[in-house]
């Protein structure tokens, strides 16, 4: 064999998609591997920070558009604060600073200078004179700003909300479920009225879980916090909560009613109709870059990822099968057309013609990515008008004929969006538990899932729960059976039940 | 007066638009003022960091959007790279670190703890071994990360974007033109060859004037920096400039030719077709939040704002004019109609139908905010089948019929964009000078404008000059005249003429 021709098989292996560790194996290996195998994100230089890979990227670019649509939709507006906030103003909203001013990256200094030895050190002598906080949320350094911005009713309701990225120092992290760094969107929000925050959380809730849904595929339970594991700083958190296929549930995203708090906190109070001072009224919300690990460990299975097919950058992509140039020639110009066909309908299509990789690799390959559709084309179907379509969900295939090709792939990806969200909701039905005793509780906890249990609503027990079992209250369904009980733990009455997991 | 009509009164006078201290009064005052009245952004409690306000987000966001389809158009893709940096990346490009290791944020330390008195103090023991940097641009985690992505020519060309937020500590900053942290994006290729490497650097400086000139109606020269102008660590910058009305020169976007110098630092090595070891050749580039603040020094009056239609993010206001309640609704229902016409043909519009505020505040309000063009009804339009069209740019009006109005107002839009781009080209036309003597120099610098003159090529001298009149080179322009001449300040040979200026 010609060196050449050995070192391309030498790259080609080292670009070969190592067989995942499977997940029955190790969940978290198998989560880890297919990261960064799909080229979604790996660890950086810099302890706890990942880069996020163009393909990851390109998945949260396009969970962003819809978000973003729908912000816009429900009246709200972008906008940018500082990424630096001073240090004080942690103190300021006294629960908040117990949330929040903990795992900090702390900004002391603002100069480098040469330390004569080639390197850089910091220079003594640009010390701040009060340190800044790298925003690990920015209710206070936004609250500090609407002071100015809101004088009379006319001036609200006030619906902003930012991209950005924030920092909460993590000692043992994981892509994109927990990093120092994230990329996320914080709404913030200022009212006249109650009635109308609390409206405003729960219209956000419902944006966040129509985007679980109906987008990621992904079902989740609606419903409200405990107090110990409530927003630092809330009067309320709604949470919408989805289980992993390892049984443990994760919180896709959170929406605070803040009450008058962060008004009280920064002096925020506005002339109402009846010429009177008030302080306003607030809400937070958010959902990170760790709806991308969530969207992973819903859907994926062992030989990769699982997209959505209205969150996938690829939607389809289309192999030759050929062993001659010729044959290449005339399949690229039907996959031309086939393209052009696809794209009129908006359907993402990607063409991988490298030819430096056999067909196995590459169909491999795109399995891993999870491009929710593939054709494959050689030189038969050129003679008979076909097509061969493989799902990725299913990894059935089928042999189709190419007319109307693009309706039929049109099809095809609302029925895998369907079915993934329905497996999904199958697994999650088949993994939540009503429990009634504690032995009961303790076991069912240990094997994963949702467990359905009675509390007595103290947030003493709670902690003597999670300290016995690792399992936190989820969420208080929204629509909550009224159903009197005993508490699993102590045995005191208890007015419904709640649901209880481990938790990521 | 009633009271509470009394307080509505006190209420408008304090929204009201101050009248702005004219350009001619006071430039830099005007600027002020201008972006702050305009709700484009303000100074936020953190020393040197601005707020982006609603409204010059949407600008921003529409700028990005441009931007970005142009990046996908050209083959780049986004992603994300950490916003930390660890110090000593700094001290591994030799000219790098000159120039970007210095007016940094320093993070030390990454917790916070109870000072016992209520408030929040730095944790001692939260010391981190080697200290970070908050990113003043991103090419050494970058290519940090690139050591790992690249292995054969197969991997190349790598073309990846950023769009970030970038901190360099200011001591004097002014709104958009110069913050301690602002808004970017950060282009970084990987290329095989030197050649593609500088067509790379050359298509996204065509990029960025094709953006400046046809979307933000800023016309630019295009041209490479001069050895002292040039980004540390680069070969060449190539870079547009433009001119604003104060006949000062402000950079609008730069790209970088980086040679091998950051392939050589991170030892980013590569195995070409001759299956040779090669180090790899890159670029780098970016635009930054800073163009809003060229695209409002361009264009805008003492009246306020004057945006380009293709940026603006409300393109068409409508305000009714009315007396009686009934005739509102006549108006609305016009209004509606209208609306509908317009945005079917892609236009955005905003109804101000406001009742708190009389039509001469309104007004006055988007002129301040820049809308390229005003309609506005009344009850005589009503019966004439009318409306009356003012556009931003000239303050001209007119009375059109409502037949086609969409058409009318597209047409309309159309020249205002290119009128406001060929204002902007007279202008710096007329303030191009050409001279040839040193006393002709600094009179000319003293009164602003783009001035061609000789130059002999050496950086003393260039410092010399920017010493003596705080001018500096522009550019050197990509199609430069061969010219043979006198250097204007040493007599010695040049051969061709360069762009001076004073400059933001």
């Amino acid at each position: 064999m010609p060196l050449i021709n050995k070192l391309q098989r030498l790259y080609q292996n080292s670009k070969m998609a190592k067989k995942l560790t499977s997940r029955s194996e190790n969940y978290s290996q198998w989560y880890n591997e297919l990261v960064m195998e799909a080229n979604l994100a790996e660890n950086s230089a810099v302890r706890g920070s990942m880069v996020i890979k163009p393909y990851g990227y390109a998945l949260w670019e396009k969970m962003q558009r819809v978000l973003d649509d729908k912000f816009k939709e429900t009246g709200h507006e972008n906008a940018y604060f500082p990424l630096f906030i001073p240090k004080s103003f942690f103190s300021k909203e006294a629960s908040h600073v117990e949330g929040f001013a903990k795992e900090c990256a702390v900004v002391t200094h603002y100069r480098l200078k040469s330390d004569g030895k080639g390197g850089v050190m910091v220079d003594p002598e640009a010390k701040l004179e009060e340190e800044l906080i790298v925003r690990p949320t920015s209710e206070t350094i936004i609250w500090d700003t609407y002071k100015n911005w809101i004088q009379s009713y006319r001036d609200l309701p006030l619906l902003i909300n930012q991209w950005a990225n924030v920092v909460r120092w993590e000692m043992r992290t994981r892509l994109f479920l927990r990093t120092s760094e994230f990329l996320w969107q914080e709404g913030h929000t200022a009212h006249a009225t109650q009635i109308e925050a609390v409206k405003e959380a729960e219209t956000i809730l419902d944006v966040y879980a129509d985007f679980a849904e109906n987008y990621m595929g992904v079902p989740v339970l609606k419903g409200l916090k405990s107090p110990n594991e409530r927003f630092a700083g809330a009067v309320e958190t709604y949470c919408i909560e989805a289980l992993m296929q390892d049984g443990k549930a994760l919180q896709a995203g959170t929406s605070h009613f803040l009450g008058q708090n962060f008004a009280k906190a920064f002096d925020v109070k506005f002339l109402n109709k009846e010429n009177q001072l008030e302080y306003v009224w607030a809400t937070s919300w958010g959902v990170s870059t760790r709806l991308i690990g969530a969207l992973i460990m819903a859907h994926s299975d062992d030989n990769g990822l699982v997209l959505p097919p209205k969150l996938a950058p690829i939607q389809v992509v289309i192999v030759p099968i050929y062993k001659k140039e010729e044959e290449l020639k005339e399949i690229s110009a039907q996959v031309e057309k086939i393209t052009k066909e696809l794209r009129k309908a908006g359907i993402s299509v990607k063409y991988d013609d490298r030819d430096t990789f056999k067909p196995g690799f590459k169909f491999a390959d795109w399995e891993l990515k999870g491009v929710p559709v593939r054709l494959a084309i050689g030189p038969r179907d050129l003679q008979n008008g076909t097509v061969e379509v493989a799902r990725r969900d299913t990894l059935e295939k089928e042999v189709l004929r190419i007319e109307n090709i693009a309706e039929k792939v049109e099809n095809l990806l609302n029925q895998i969006q369907k079915n993934i969200y329905q497996k999904a909701l199958d697994f999650r039905e088949n993994n939540t538990f009503t429990v009634d005793t504690w032995e009961d509780f303790k076991n069912q906890i240990e094997k994963g899932g949702f467990v359905l249990a009675h509390w007595d609503g103290s947030s003493e027990t709670e902690q003597k729960i999670k300290d016995e079992t690792k399992a936190t209250i989820r969420l208080i369904p929204l629509n909550q059976d009224k159903e009197a009980g005993k508490c699993i733990y102590t045995g005191n009455p208890s007015q419904g039940r709640v649901v209880f997991a481990k938790a990521y």
